[in-house]
Order: C-alpha cells, then sequence, then structure tokens
C-alpha cells in the first residue's frame, strides 16, 4: 500500500474492503512521507518492520528483490491525485499490477499516458470507483442493458455532500486541506473528488457516453480557488438528456449520491445512503422495488451479495467487490488462464472521468457553454 | 365558475377546493362551450338551470344584473391557458374579483395588461398556485425568511410527471390534447405547466428571485412542437445557484414536485407526493422533521391545518387553503376592512412566471445561452 | 348535525368531510348544549339562525314539521360517545336516517337495540369508520377477497397515539377530558376511541372476523380510570394468528394507525400516516407499491380517488367516501331505487366493535385470559 | 473456527466480519464433520493443510501442544445449537477463549453449566448478538441511559423473516433442515433463531429486564413440531408493557428486526434493515433523527463507525464490532492490563436468551398464560 498511514480516511477504507473476502493480505507499506511515520503505521496494521518503507520507490525497488511467493502482488495507492500517477508508472514498470484511488491523475495528459504504461506492462490496473461494486447498481445496468426500461430518455444524478460547508481547511483538517489544493487535487475540486464518481455512475448503469456538457461551477467556501459546488447539463448519446447536481457545501447532506434513469418504458432510481434498494417505475405495472438476494434479480447483481436477504452491506461491502473482482482477475491471470475477467474500473473510465473534469471546468470557463467532453 | 364541465380535472379540483371549508358556494358557471352541456354539468352540481349559461360573457353579464345577495361574488377560471385573459378581463372590468388558475395568461403581454386591469377595476384577484397552500410549505418559508438556514447558497427544485410519456393526445385525452397544442397552451409546454409551479415554489420559499437563467428543453413525444421536458440552470439573487428538472414524460413518475434549499447553516427538503413532512439538515444538530401541528412551528404554518396532527391533508386542502385566503380577503373587504389580507398567489406571481416561461424558451432558442429573467 | 360546536374536533371533520363533493349541504344543527352557543355555532357556519336548535330533541321536532324539500334528510351525530344513542334512536324513530361517530354507542346493550331500532325505521345508518375510505385499504381489501395474498396466516395492527402523555384533560383540553371519563366514553378508553378502529381495519381488510383475544390494558396517566395503552393477542378464523398495541401515550407518535397482513403467497403493509401507498411483497415477485389511480388496481380502489395520480388524498377525503357513498346511498332510496348500495360500516361494525371492547376488558381483568369475542 | 464448512451461512459472516478491522486472523479449523471436507474448507481459505482439522477435539488438543505464538488465541463456535456446548467446554477447558454463535446452547441447564465453566477457566466468552454492535443501536441504549426519553412505558419489538414460508427443509436447504429440527435446534424454533435476537435487543437497548411473558406461538409449516411464528404479550421491570411478533413464514419479510421504545419524554425507533438511522420523537421537539458519525452523538456510538457521515455500514460491520471489542478485550488481557473491557455480550445475555425461551414455550402450552422469566 500506498500511501494510508495512521489516521487516513481512504486508505483504511481499501484495507478493510481487501481483507473482507479473505483473498487478500496486506504484507507491506509506504504509509507516509517519512520512514518513522510509516513504520508506526505499518507496526500498527500487525506488518514486519522490514516491509514498512520510507517511500514507494524503495517499497517497489526492494519487493521486486524479494521472492516470488514472498513479494507483494499489487500496489494500492491511497494517495492524494498528485501522487497517483508516480508510483502507478513506476510500480507497473516494475512489473507489479495496481489498484489505484480516483480520479486517476493529477491532469488528463497524465491519464492518457498511464493508459500507454499500463498497455505495455501486461500487468492489470483498477480504479476505485466503488460505487459500481453494489448489487443493486449492477442490477439497474443489467435492466438498462437488457432493454426492460426501453430507450433512454432522461438521467438525474447527484452527490451531495456538506463536510466542505465550512472552512476545515484552515482547522487543520487533512482531507480538506490537499482536496481544495490544485497542486494536489488538480483542475477540479468537488468536480474531480465526487463529480467523476456521479459521472461514472451515469455512464456504467446506462451505458451512455455523455457527449457534451454545459457547467456552473461555484466556489462558496472563503479563500477557496476550486470549485465546491456545482450543476451541469448534460447531454448523451442517443439523445437522452441529463442534469447533475454535486456539492461539497450543502449543509447537513451526507454522502448523498443517487441516481435517476427515465426510458420510454420504465425508470429506476438507486440512493447511495439507501443501497440495498433499487426503485423501479413502469408504463404500466406498480412501482417494483427490488433488493439484494430478492425476487428476479439479473446474475450480475445476485451474485455480488455475501449475506442472505435483509441483511444489510454497505460502503465498505461495494469496495470490496472491486478488489474481489481485482483479486479473481489477478489469480486467474496468475494461474495462467486466458479469459479477462476486467469486472472493475478500469484506466478508461479513469480517462473519461479526467475529461469529464476538463469539460467542465472549459464550459464554466465559458459562462456554460455547451462543451464536448473529448 | 368558467370552464370546469363535467369530466374535467381542474375544475372539479377547484369545487371541492373551495366547498372544503364552507365558505364559498358555486351559485353559478359557464361551464361548458354550449348552452346545453354547461345545463347539463351545472345539474350534475345541484345548480339552477337559470344560473348555467352558454357563454362566459352571458354570465357576467346577467349575474351583474341579479341582486347583490344573490349574485356571485367572483368568477373561478379553470379553462385552458388561451381562455384565462379574456374572461378575467370582462369579469374585472364588471366588478367581479377573480381566481384563475395558472399559467396566468397564454402570453406575456397578456399578464402584463392584466395586472393594469387590477389595478383599475379596484377587485383582488388570485392565481392558484396551490403548492404555497401546503403548512410544510409555510414553515419553509417562515424559517428561511427567520433566518434559520443562513444565507442561501444552493437550491434544487424538480417537477417530475410521466403522463405525457406516450401519445395520450392521439388516442382522446383532453387534457393531453390542449397542454400540447400551442394555440391553447402558449410558447411553452410542460414549461409553463408545470415549470412555473416549480418557479413560483422556489421564490416563495427562498424570497430570492431568479435572475438568469440557462434552459435546455426537450420534446420526446412524437409530433409535438411544445417542450415535454427540460433541465435548467439557475442563478439567483444574492449569489445562490440552482438547478430545475421538469418533465411530463418521465415514466413512472405521478406528480413529483419536490424542492431542497442549501444554507450556510441548514438546508431543507419538502416533497409534494409526501406533503405533510419538512426534513430540515443542520451543521451542528440531527437532522429534525417537521410535521403539520407538530411541535416549534411557526404561526404561518400552525394556522393552515385543519385537523389535528398525523391527520394527513394533501392536495385538495392546499388548493383550499388559497381559496380560504382569498375568501377571507374577501369577506373583510365586502366588511370594509382597510387591512390588506393577501396571502395567496397575485398577477405579480403570475408575471413572473410568464417571463420564466419567455426566458427558459429564449435560452434554449439560443443553445442554453443564460438569460435574464424580465 | 349534532354536537360540533365552534371549536370542536370530528363536529369540523364531518362538515369539510360532507362538502368536499358537493352533494350535502349542512342545514341545520343542534350544536352545543344551549340554544345560545348552538346559535352561535349555527352563525359561523353560515346558517339561518331559526335552524340551529338549543337540543337534538327540538331539532328533530321541528325538522320533522318542515316541508319534505326543506327539511333535513339526516342527522350526523358527533357528539362523545354517551349521547350516540339518544339522538340516533329519535332520529330513526322519527324518520330520519343517520350518520353516527363511533365507536357507535356507551354500552353494547345499546348497540344491539340500535340494530332493532334500524330495523324497524327503515332508514339508512352509517357508521364513520372513516379509514376504510381510503384507496389503498380499499385495494387491500379487494387483493385478500381475491385470494392474491393466499391463505391468511397473520396480522399485525397497531394505533398509536401520543397526545394523552401528559395529563391533558386537568389542563381543560375539551377532547382529552371526555375520553379519559367513563361516564361519557364507556368501559373503554383508547380501546374504544381508537382499539376500535383498528379492530374494523383488521375485520374489514382481511374479511376474517377476530374470534378471541387476550388483552393486557395499562392505565399510565395518573389519575386515570379507564386505559390509555394496550397489547393485545388476536386469533383470527381460518387459523390466522395476530397482535394488535394501540396506544394514546406513546410520545412522539401522531396518528400512526398501520396494519401488516401476512398470507401464505404474499403480504401487505398500509399506513394512515402515508395513505397514499401500499406496499405488498411476495414469494416469487419483486416488491410491489400500489398507488391511488396507479396501474393494476382494482375497480373497488379505482373509483375512490377523486383527483389524478400523484396528487395526495389523505383524511378528509377518506371520511368525505363514506358520506359520499351515504349519500349515494340515499339519494338512490329517494329515488326509489331497490338496489342495496350499502359501502360504509354500518351498525353490524358497531356491534361488533363494542363486542370488541368487551371482550378485551374482561381479557384484561382475568390477566389477559383467552376470551371469546361476542 | 469450528463449523462454518464451505456453503455456511454464518461460519462466513464470522470470517469476514473477525476480518474486517484487521486483528484477527483465521489460523485452523475444523469447518465439517469429515477430515476431507474440513480440508477442503481451509484450503479454499488460503490455510496450511496441517491446521485443518477432522474434529474440534483434535483441533483443541493439537493447537495445545503448538508454541504459543502460533497456536490460535481463541476458537469461533459456528455450528448448529446442539454443538454449542460441547465445543465451548472443551475449549474453556483447555485454556482456549470462546466466541460462539447464539442461542448460546441447545439447553437452559447447559447454559448455565457453562457459567460456571467460564468462571472457572478464566478465559472469556462473548455471545454474538450481533445486533448490538450497530452504532445506531449504541446511541439508543446511550441515550436512554441518560434518561433522555424518561421513564420507559412501552416497547414494541418484531424480528419478521419469511424465508420457511415454505417447505424448504424438504428441499435440501441445510439451513432450515437444522433450524426445524429440535434435536440440533432445542425446544425453540424461530423462538430460540430470532426471538431471542429481539429478547436481547429489548433487554440490551432499555436496560429493563423483561419479567414475564404471555406466548401464542404457531407453526404453520405442515410437518414442523417447532414454532416458525409467534406474538408474545411483555412485563418489564419498572412497570413498562411490550409486544413482541416474531416469524419466519411472514411472505416478503427480509430481515425486519425493529424495536420502538417510548418513554415518558420520548420515543426511538431503529430498524435492523435500514440501520444506519435512528428516529426519535419527543413531547415538546420535532423528531428528530440520528446518524453514524452526525451531530450529537454519545461517545459510545461515535467510536463505532469505521467510515465517515453517509457511508452505509451494515450486517457485516456490526457483527465485527462485536469481534473487535473482543480482541480489543483479549489483547489487553494478553499484556496484563487489568481493566474489565467487556463490551460485548456475554454467556449471562445467553442464560437470558435461554430463560427467555423455556417461558415462552411454557406460557404457550399453558395457553398464553403469564409466565415469569427465570
Amino acid at each position: 500500500m500506498i500511501g494510508g498511514g495512521t489516521g487516513s480516511f481512504i486508505g483504511d477504507v481499501h484495507r478493510k474492503a481487501a481483507a473482507i473476502d479473505g483473498m487478500i493480505e496486506l504484507v507491506c507499506g509506504a504509509f507516509s512521507s517519512t520512514a518513522d511515520k510509516s513504520i508506526a503505521s505499518g507496526k500498527a496494521l500487525f506488518l514486519d518492520e522490514s516491509r514498512c518503507y520510507g517511500t514507494f520507490e524503495e517499497m517497489i525497488l526492494k519487493e521486486k528483490e524479494l521472492p516470488e511467493d514472498i513479494r507483494m502482488d499489487f500496489v494500492s495507492i491511497v494517495t492524494p491525485n498528485h501522487m497517483h500517477f508516480p508510483p502507478a508508472k513506476m510500480a507497473l514498470e516494475n512489473g507489479f499490477n495496481v489498484v489505484c484511488d480516483k480520479p486517476i491523475t493529477l491532469t488528463l495528459d497524465e491519464a492518457v499516458e498511464l493508459k500507454e504504461i499500463i498497455k505495455k506492462s501486461n500487468k492489470i490496473f483498477a480504479l476505485t470507483h466503488n460505487y459500481t461494486g453494489h448489487p443493486m447498481v449492477k442490477q439497474a445496468k443489467a435492466m438498462i442493458e437488457n432493454g426492460e426500461l426501453g430507450k433512454i430518455r432522461k438521467v438525474q444524478v447527484q452527490y451531495i455532500q456538506g463536510w466542505l460547508a465550512t472552512d476545515k481547511e484552515s482547522e487543520g483538517h487533512k482531507q480538506a486541506a490537499w482536496r481544495v489544493d490544485p497542486k494536489r487535487s488538480g483542475i477540479g475540486g468537488g468536480l474531480g473528488d465526487i463529480g467523476t464518481h456521479a459521472e461514472n455512475l451515469v455512464e456504467y448503469v446506462t451505458g451512455l457516453k455523455i457527449i457534451e456538457l454545459a457547467a456552473d461551477l461555484s466556489t462558496f467556501g472563503k479563500g477557496r480557488v476550486l470549485d465546491d459546488d456545482g450543476h451541469l447539463l448534460l447531454r448523451l448519446e442517443g439523445g437522452a438528456k441529463g442534469i447533475m447536481s454535486f456539492s461539497q457545501i450543502a449543509v447537513g447532506e451526507e454522502n448523498n449520491l443517487a441516481i435517476k434513469v427515465y426510458g420510454e418504458k420504465g425508470s429506476l432510481h438507486w440512493e447511495q445512503e439507501n443501497p440495498n434498494k433499487l426503485t423501479t417505475k413502469w408504463l404500466d405495472k406498480p412501482n417494483k422495488v427490488y433488493t439484494p438476494m430478492g425476487n428476479d434479480l439479473y446474475p450480475e447483481a445476485l451474485s455480488i451479495s455475501r449475506i442472505p436477504i435483509g441483511h444489510p452491506e454497505g460502503y465498505l461491502e461495494a469496495f470490496a467487490t472491486i478488489y474481489r473482482n481485482f483479486a479473481n482477475h489477478l489469480m486467474a491471470k496468475i494461474d495462467g488462464e486466458s479469459v479477462d475477467k476486467t469486472d472493475y474500473p478500469t484506466v478508461d473510465d479513469g480517462i473519461r472521468g479526467m475529461q469529464f473534469i476538463y469539460a467542465a471546468v472549459e464550459s464554466n470557463t465559458n459562462n456554460s457553454k455547451w462543451t464536448k467532453i473529448k
């Protein structure tokens, strides 16, 4: 693991998510910017001191020297955005597979370059757009893919949080500090941090690409330079229209990612805060509500759940699904299977996310002019 | 009553809403386009045949001749949009007060002219933006007015229906037929029919005017010329940003009008389909949910309810509140009270609605360019 | 109307409910215990003073003398329980039809006697178990009647309020005062006031009679002699089991009447506070949610609604349905139609309610011994 | 681990729950009734064959011989009920700590004996009443303990499932088969399997013991001898009254465990299927809704969550909390700390559960006679 020292949010999430299914073991880490801190973090995680490294470079080079059955199989990159590309590149070039947090890189150019590096490396790469790991998201995608909703006409997506409503970055809140800093976060603020999740969810669930957008971004937090709120008009493939609202300053909202999709025959509605429910509505039938392990699910949804019907799974479990699918693919590859088991977000999702950020910033600069995503 | 013959939707709503509080009695009507139909409708409503008129002109002129204690006190106009202005004008000019359905007129010019006519007439005029009659909408408005939410930053509003998802207008559905016809509906389709409700709700609840908008309107129904779906970016007074989504083709949605308002200190959320609940969220307190007749309500909200806590009131009761407040004002005026009891939507709300329609259509024509509402 | 003077709760409800559909007009009343108060109440309701009576006896006798087209068609009895039987008896014996609030009488004997009086009178009698007037309750009943749920196995019903959690009766709260007084309320407190609604709802929806019950009644309010809370085990026809919880001291609860019915093939769930939704769950299908005017409703449910889908109707509208059906029956009878149009609760429901109260009190006296309802 | 071979439900739950926090590692197991099956299960879990044992006796004896830093620290017992006591007894007597699934034993006598064995062993013992591990359950308990609700008057609890609505046990469903078999399940069917969870939740949250109960148990499944549904009246310490409904045949219900507690000043409501929400209602304030990591939580609730606000945790995480607290206690004990870190259900909860089962069966045999829990 690269990043994720004691007290980090997403590093801990990755560790727990990777652990749930008993397929992945944490063996080493470059958790912090200094060796001492990294060792302290590693020890708290029951790691041997010898495998707690001071830098990712050291980790990659030293692990490479270890026997194959001992050295790490892949690295998880859980650092701020500006520190995604360098370790990803180095790990891939030294023969390690990579799991990386989103957005994929600091800049679009890096993302495009990373795709080339992955290709050359013959290694696999997963991006943790974790919300695609929910059973009811898989069910939503499958229903649309199988034409149950008919041609898609309209999409509403939102990702609304309130945690940056006040000046957290001046109060020593580390998560806040790097997210509002363009050097570490990139040209998008909330846009990159949560807007890309919303964008990814729309394209994943509908199977339609967003063609162009018109963005009105806002910065409400005093002294901030990056957006912390925004509204977007969307036009998708096939003539569908959409709308997106994201915010980090929506007081009282927790992690309110939600999507509604309307087709010619039916519609569906899913909310991250209540993830074990998929509400569908129909031209000629009563509303139907699907639940994990419930009746009439597609295999893509049924196969995800770990526990019986009515036993709620949440954020960590969806995150774990990305890791589980990545691990399955990795083991198949190690076992020499030729089948492509990619069932997790990849570098292509990462590039789409960066293109989305760039188009939205450009549109906003041009007073919300329609701007192609490319 | 003008319009609202047997089988009409909104005419019947007006009648029931006016009846609930026992303050208003239906005494006459020009319900339909022919005298025979009008009489048939009137008889079914237990009216005397002598007061069922073939045209609104006849009604206004004949009622004017009746003794003061017998003739109607006001007219309710419940016809399609193109037939709002002519009877409103004639009624006012002949000394009758007016209640009129929304949008106020067919064109913006008519709305502006109507304002002048009202002024000259010394009569009162109410526009039935009925959703402002809900106790929890009054509570929302009062909370914002009293600064509980702090400065407003963000507004999300939607009015989503699915009833025009298919080609109802070709199946002899009268409600559908006039709504998709620009001659009877005006330049806005869903925009006028439900978008104006959303616009009115935003301005009523927040107390902030929408300054400008960027609209992306759609027409999904085959053969239609007016919009049946749309997405809008909004900029409000004081720097607040907003988003609006409306639709008549969102399959499975019933009458899903909903608003969320985010301020610096708190936020609130209200939904028409579940109107007896106002959810509020706070920087530093747990979520609070208000209900009609419940704890800690403002007098504006408390005074609305007709029945005790937990006994749901709905659409008709909110509509009735407009009529009740109008009747109270009218009686005060008849009694010679000088106090202004205007607590219902007026011609000014009507003009705002028309300006909103015109700005949205203009923006849409200019590929969603930001356009002032004026 | 008998009872229902200014400031009363249920009298006002009856008036509004009767007015909504425009079929019933309030023409006279004995609203209060003195002629002066009665006149004042009547005037506030726009009645002529000559038809505001000091006692129900006076009203019945004087109205009887009026010409048929002027005199009242029926009386609505909206007094406390001990004043149901005397005016009902006198009205029926003098040729007037009756609508009466529940519970039907003060004692079971009165209820049984009233049935005989009704039979002899050849008049019609409706009991306002208003909750059976909701479209979704009609749908629930129809689904079970048509076997959709299969054989019924289990019923959960509750009617939970909190308004008597404190000593309201000592604070001059009139509604509270008579409800805790056995002379005016009868042998049941909450049992009669809301328990009978729960009992009626179970038997109406399932079509099954409660055979026997085991009751544990409580009195939490200091100085009270009647129950204000209770739990009951139920055994129904056909081997179904049930449970009932009612309360007037459940702090924070408003008017939480709810029923769940489980059959061999499906189950359903309805809540009074959210009445426009019927949730159903199935052995082999996803959950389905029905809404008024929505897809796949039985005619019994479809025919109830006054307004389109998504426009919430509530307590008054359900109440109004009892009045509308009563009025339809009455008009048919006046017109000489021979068809029985009874689609409202009758004296038989009233007797069941009294038997339920008596059985529960008896069981409670015998330390919750199983006791037959008879 | 004892039990929990490939395909088991609760064994897998225990493994995932134990893994989440990275504090516990699976090192050995007697997963199945034969050595071969046990080895196959263990290998699938990446265990070394040498530590996959054919019987729990073999495992306990062989592990005891291993060096202290290698041998297991505790055993997890995840077998059917009849196989809880023998391995628990042997493990404790051989110096191993124990985590055991509920109900604690097959008979009440065993439970009482186990308490003695634990005392003598100086080892620690946790019972996985996992629902007490939810942050919002901790918050509920803390609010009541701190008197926020005032004196408790009324409790409603239910645990409703539908998975045994049909004859699953004849279709080769292993989970169903042992649960309906008194030899493996004990004298309670649903009573032991889920009724004990409901009982434990009531006593945990309210801090009040159930004094006596009146039970009406049912067996709807053909050919079954144990209860699969039941309703109970409850009387608690301090004069509170309660009601319980449990079922395994409630078609369409998933895992609907829910509790409502009413005090003199406030009430609360929690549902397992929506565990990240605690609704509270008050005499004199609007309803308040608490969420994990949200405002105004007690430290007992705040300290539980692993991830930020709005990121739902579910069944596995609550289960993991039992394991985490057990592991913390165990490590403190190993480190020689003298402080008692018991923050998980113990043998006393287990004995209460067995007493509850026995009292309910006795009451049911006596036609629902009130029966003391002892």
